[in-house]
């Protein structure tokens, strides 16, 4: 290594050897966006009159050669001790030691902060436009699905009878509350950090709205120290994660239940499926374990965040730096959940007449019934609860399923809990048992009646469009401001 | 246990012991909220001619009596498995089997559910109010000391000079975008989950808005099924209370450096101080281990929320009731947290004298230097690096410190570096090197120059006005919404 | 607060306010074995000469009257910061300025660190003691069930026909695991900490292995620094609870499927379960969402000590005071788990009958089939498969459960993928589809057969008695001590 | 996909994408371990009867050839889902259909849990190793130390003298420990999951003992729902994992502290330093950050895997199969951190003049003299406590440092606390409060006097001399189980 000056420092091979793959990985993960910091920063200090229009224009020169011609191969701890040192040796060595003029007014410290939000808001933006098209297979197999009549189960019991649409639409409205906490951490980490130097900003005339407009960033973190040692931005995108995948696991939960041998009235195609190596007659439905395996991530990834910040001094320090590495796994986790989502959903199916019929047999329609007595009877419901569930009882030990509870039965039941008889009718009492008549009759807001439904799935799609184009704005936003950065570029240079 | 119907439960003794203090500790938490929900419900069912004005009158009536009547010692499991059946056989006790009407077009789930999203907004304001008096306090902080120049420090060595009022409002800078994520859960909980009863909704004409609006919440959870199984806005609220006190651990740590008997800058007074069994010379500033230790508490919450969640059934069960006990905890944790902040900053201050001192002597003013010679003579900056680092080596092989750096050394290192020497005067050096001028001369936007501080202070400023009145207006809502369901029962029962 | 010497402390009220019931709480948990630590330093130092019989035997006297007197209500900020500057102020009051001697050659740091052990050891004790009752319970259970055929799955699907003794079994041989790691984790704490003082020893001439003896512990932490210091013991048994809570979490979850509607072959009484307050028809199977409620408490609390320590100097310090209480939090919720875990297995039943007729007819066999065209014809395993398979898809399409294989079928299949056919017969097919022989004949060490599972119960029953004498052993141990400890204090006091 | 039977499982191309990188990984990890069992248990049915010489000798041999043959680029996921699959299908290829019978009496589930344990083991052997010399580097910087005094510090503040020697013997005994967990998760890890088969054990007459000879094993994981299922054993392993780092950064917090410019008693060289971009004075101990950033990881990982075990059913599932993915990241930071750690002990020295300065001047030694005059006067300590608290306090107001401190001072507040004087001189006094006369009469077990820290390097030298001779005599059983592997391979061969 180099000397510069009298402090010496001389890395060990032992950390030389450690630390160059990681330099390697952190490359292929920031490089782009770091060419594009010291073009903005490049521009900014000519515009500010620190840099000669010369001086600026060879220094973007070299920049835009370099962009082309470096590699990881290059890397090397001989040359500096991190990804910055390396491009700035390189640039030197194509145009001289005034290469060293593009670090005027900056340190790695803002550098890295900076490409750490760019980095943060360009993977968010990949998120979001995958969760898009989730919402969009959503939204599909809900409005396939707003006749699909089959069992709600609570505590995995048959509770009342549902459709698969309302089923559907519920993870339709968490993704899209998940949404809004992905576009919350992109605002939050859509700031420029760069300006803040160590920590203590900069006496050169520096303009950190300029490189904050150049950069398509949609403002400051004003306060230099906050700027470069904060990572909240991480950890808030780390949550949001966590909180989309535990929703995952859920989704995966019920499903896994319902497609088994025995409940069976979900399917998943041979496409997501897997087969055993010894078991011939096993379809196993992996991609909701897929799906499951990776739920902890981001939820992981928040809270290793959280001992990585843990009694920290506020600074740019090598805890933070790692951090980066931490979200890119988090992200590719979530990245990858969303795939197994998808793919779920394209190849599964419901079994609609299998799932009829067990909701027209398991007894989750009697509340319907309880609750026909105090409209029709005005009988308080807690006593409405007591003559059913006798019902229940009796249909139960004698082995019937819920077909066989009739106006007689109801009619015992009266007796025992109110001391008298009710005029139901045998016709009366089935009615109330049927599924889909109950299904319909769930009329209250967000409820799974098929027009209430229907009157989500109008709202979910207006939200889902309105989702899909905040994304497309925020990376059009991103686009323009890089291609007003080249312009920039392209005029000092005088191309 | 009273027999409902034929299903026979009968709860084991060990069960019942088990229960009866998560339930006293219930009531405590949710039993006023409970009576709200109870009263606007009975409005609603009221309004919409499900119950009769007498019915209606009947149960307020009883919900009144009940609110002044019932005490802890009253629940019992004999009554019933949870608080709400211990209330409504209290109220059965009252005025009759009718009183079992007021459960009409509900279940336990829905409002379990909406009572822990009431539970979940009481509490985040109580964050964001005291968390606006912290904000106060910074700001105070700040405002004393916007001169006070101390040494700033990068991975824990002298760095650059700043000063105290540019550590402190980067702390405030922090906590306003934590007040903007409490907002953003508190947006997420503030939705009405009552009218999803089990979670398939009901076929009684509810009206779901209206209950929205007796209650203070700003809209719905729509879909019923999302609404009594979701619990992802305690998450969100958990995510940002880990986040907060992440940051507030590094203000401790800074701080418990800076105090000690080496550093010894910044110090705290006796009122937040510990002292030593034994030891008689200690005074220890434990309100910075309060602070450090309580700092886990959010994090760990939103990590055992994600535990608990993992892969369970979309349903209202046990482990999301749990939930809002992990989200009190958090809370008092948080509460607490503040309180500490709090402490720790009133009662102490900047020794502004041997702050002022260290930096004058510790070269963390050496940067202002080599950019001095970058802008006065043009030097790149890496090579004005390498210059100053020699002198900086020189002076401290020879026991000086930084004072003792002169033209003549400069000179010296030119030489070395560049191949000549430099104009530069021993006046000049030393002006360099002075730590006020080189605050001062840290202009940029967010920097330490007192009139950089000064601006953030003003911005900072007024958005803590913001996020105060944001607090009130919440919370004054709220108050409206319960004063006129006040009226709306006092209406019904003829007062 | 009293002035002592120079050094003002003077604790703001807010701060006396928040400590208080922190400090009431810690009474309950400490008070008991910070009476037995006073008593055996005490003896300790008579027994070296530091204090004389007198001066040891009116301490003594105090200690025994403070035992008796000291109440919650006592406690004062007023009187000390802590617990045992109270409980010394208290002596003083009784006996004077003597009292003060008692903590001669000791600091709060050793004496609170030596009792976090103790409370470690005592809950530990309390842990392993519920253990072994879940251990009788579990193999009370297997051996009524060893030739209760149900089915195993895999990925939840029907696998392979198996018994819930083996079922059951397998965790019997989970918890012994487990108990290994309690009693791994009980041999960390029980080392004696007192003598450490501040973290530097003390020249007063202290016998650590005598506190050791009077007090019970196996030994020493014997560099005064770490004992001090370190609080892994705590995070040792906190891992030892969050693995067993992990595994009664799986326990729960395929009990939760199994006792469904649809799987139906597990029941749950009505002593361990839930009603609905609406749907007349449920019985939920409520002990085991307990159950799976609290599994993830001992995985978060190792998650939160691991943040408390991160980061912090070594020393004893309010972040490591803290970890008590988090610890006692864990272990309360293990101790409720062993309770939930031990009703659930009380009142839970294998319904024999569904189960086998479920077995019979699902396919789950037919890797028996496979495994018998392997060693009655010598066809390579994956061709087996390959055919079986064929055999399997046919009867599903054919709508026929398992009895519809035969060997006509099997001879098309195996003119496919081996070109030939196979002089199997029906009988043979239909036998090795019998599930009760083809449990019978998984032989191999741990598997399903009865004559194994009954090897495996002998195994586990022994290493259950060695679990429990072990624990009673080490209790013993401690009782002894304790015992011994009174003695050797009676007779210093003259009793 | 090839079509197997009836059963169409045909992997979406997307998942196959997906897929195929983790294979090529797990290759890299498991391929090596596979071969073993590959060849263990064809030899095992051999010795059983299972298989002819003929067969076994045939697939022993193509068992070698794919050995050295297979690659990463041959996998592919045409030719089955897993790796498994890939390896079996490559031998298909070479010795026809008859290698199928390869996987006779076994599944994947019982394979792939065999692999995950053979994994943990070989991890964990590479841990112990590289601790072992951590042990070693320990005890050689506690050698050279034993006599360096310093300050000891608590809450961080200037408490007691110690020495180097006796902080550093602190983190050897806590290694020590962390030896033992590391040792308990290798004996959980390294039992025989192979004959569980998918879950159920198989009903050919394969020989658990003897494939846990032939692959090192010391045992079975005897019930086989057990074996494939429970993944506690890297639970265990990973939380040793983050107890041994929180260690660590307690180890790198202290020394990142006395490293600074203030404190200054502490230095690390130029090899594990990093230096600024842009502060010519810098020198950083980055060593400590790299330490410190990675501390999180075990505590990390070892809470993802409860997230991933939670609520699962008892099943080798894909959750399970992930984990080793999760050890293998965890087991390379640990690695690390270790690296980390080795190389801050080669490259860091103790100032030791400034040490001993700093501890003569900054009140250190105080109790010392409260100590004293417990011992020579008989005073409580308490009061003495106050007495020297009340000269401190008079020191520090006029400025001056612990030399000021003498008999008059001493006169003055024995007056005021004990209402009388002492006759004590100044050589009494300043001898009491002398640092290397204090540590050397610290001289109770554990404790910082030379001789005590001698005898505890005696004790911790031979504990490093056995944890380092354990890991060797564990290493080796292995390579003799390999041996007698291959020896027996060879031997059916027929070489």
């Amino acid at each position: 290594m180099e000397r510069r000056g009298r402090i010496d420092v001389d890395i060990s091979g032992k950390l030389q050897e450690m630390s160059l793959p990681n330099m390697k990985r952190q490359f292929s993960v920031l490089f782009g966006e770091m060419t594009l910091v010291n073009r903005a920063h490049t521009v900014m200090l000519y515009e500010r009159g620190v840099h000669s229009r010369e001086t600026a224009a060879e220094i973007l020169k070299t920049i835009d050669r370099i962009e082309e011609e470096l590699t990881p191969d290059d890397l090397s701890l001989q040359n500096g001790e991190d990804l910055y040192m390396n491009v700035e040796h390189q640039m030197i060595a194509r145009m001289g030691a005034g290469a060293g003029k593009m670090h005027t007014g900056r340190s790695r410290n803002d550098l890295f902060s900076c490409l750490q939000r760019m980095v943060c808001r360009r993977e968010l933006l990949k998120v979001m436009r995958s969760a898009s098209e989730l919402e969009e297979l959503l939204l599909g197999f809900a409005e396939k699905n707003v006749d699909t009549v089959m069992t709600g189960y609570t505590h995995l019991q048959p509770a009342q009878p549902t459709t698969a649409a309302h089923f559907v639409t519920s993870y339709l409205e968490m993704l899209q509350r998940d949404m809004k906490r992905l576009r919350a951490a992109y605002g939050s980490a859509n700031l420029n950090a760069l300006g803040g130097a160590a920590f203590a900003g900069t006496g050169f005339p520096i303009d950190r709205e300029r490189t904050a407009e150049l950069l398509g960033f949609d403002g400051l973190v004003e306060n230099t120290w906050d700027s470069v040692a904060s990572k909240d931005f991480f950890m808030e995108a780390e949550a949001a994660y966590g909180i989309m995948q535990s929703s995952f696991s859920r989704f995966a939960t019920d499903l896994y239940t319902w497609c088994t041998d025995e409940f069976g009235f979900w399917e998943f195609g041979g496409q997501v499926s897997g087969q055993s190596s010894i078991m011939p007659q096993k379809k196993n439905p992996t991609v909701l374990e897929n799906i499951r395996s990776l739920a902890g991530d981001g939820a992981s990834a928040f809270g290793l965040s959280a001992l990585t910040v843990k009694n920290t001094p506020l600074s740019f320090i090598l805890d933070g730096h790692r951090m980066s590495d931490d979200f890119m796994d988090a992200t590719n986790s979530v990245l990858a959940s969303l795939e197994y989502m998808k793919e779920a959903l394209r190849y599964s199916s419901v079994h609609k007449e299998r799932a009829l019929r067990m909701a027209e047999r398991n007894f989750c329609t009697v509340t319907a019934l309880a609750d026909h007595l105090v409209s029709e009877y005005g009988i308080p419901f807690r006593e409405a609860h007591h003559i059913t569930g006798g019902m229940v009882g009796d249909a139960k030990e004698a082995g019937l399923d819920v077909t066989g509870m009739d106006a007689a039965l109801l009619g015992k039941w009266a007796e025992i809990i109110l001391g008298h008889g009710l005029p139901a009718t045998d016709e009366e009492v089935r009615a109330a048992l049927l599924p889909v008549s109950n299904v319909e009759s769930k009329k209250c807001a967000g409820g799974p009646s098929p027009e209430r439904v229907r009157d989500m799935i109008a709202h979910l799609s207006a939200q889902a469009a309105a989702d899909a184009a905040w994304t497309e704005e925020a990376a059009g936003r991103i686009e323009r401001a890089y291609a007003g950065l080249r312009v920039a570029a392209d005029e000092i240079i005088g191309k």
